[in-house]
């Protein structure tokens, strides 16, 4: 293909992520942890779903819940399926407000660029 | 430290960067490179104020001279010096095109964070 015949398409791509005391506390990955527990009520399935060991996404949730004002997530011990996980309200609002941010950043850089000039 | 007296301090933060056919174009660190070269009149002063190689400098300025639809950068030979670069007006477009952008994503942020709740 002729060089003169390569059509560029320019995008402005963005991340966003919430820190707490400077460190990381929720992001894209975080959030679709949060994201699989509810779907799965289970931590070591959703650390599955998402690639990841048992000892990674643990440690994920334990990183959220020690920065939240109230945890995230919650482990239920016993019971017929032994012991599984669910989100708390914290937890759902947590959800919400990321993904909500991060819809208002896309809609942000949508709408820069429409006006994108380089 | 007692954990009740620990105040969580959260923040929202974020990157932003430009592709060009889904690959790198411009981001934040490119655009200080370029600064660098401006500031500078050479790649090698510039590479080195980045604490990077001239090598790794040169292959961020040659993408972003091939994806761009002017080259940015130009390499002066010969002269008393033996050879410089210098910023094009291209160049001096995708700098602030690119610190436009982020000041306004900053705002942006800086917007959110004042009503963030989590």
């Amino acid at each position: 293909m002729a060089k003169t015949s390569k059509k560029q398409t320019y995008r402005i791509r963005g991340r966003i992520w919430i820190e707490s005391n400077n460190e990381a506390f929720l992001g894209s990955g975080r959030v679709e942890l949060l994201e699989k527990v509810k779907e799965y009520g289970s931590i070591s399935k959703a650390a599955k779903a998402m690639k990841m060991s048992y000892r990674q996404a643990w440690e994920l949730i334990d990183s959220m819940n020690s920065k939240a004002k109230n945890p995230l997530v919650i482990k239920q011990s016993g019971g017929k399926n032994g012991g599984g996980a669910s989100i708390t309200e914290a937890g759902e609002e947590a959800i919400s407000t990321f993904k909500n941010l991060r819809e208002e950043m896309f809609q942000f850089l949508e709408m820069k660029n429409k006006n994108l000039k380089v």
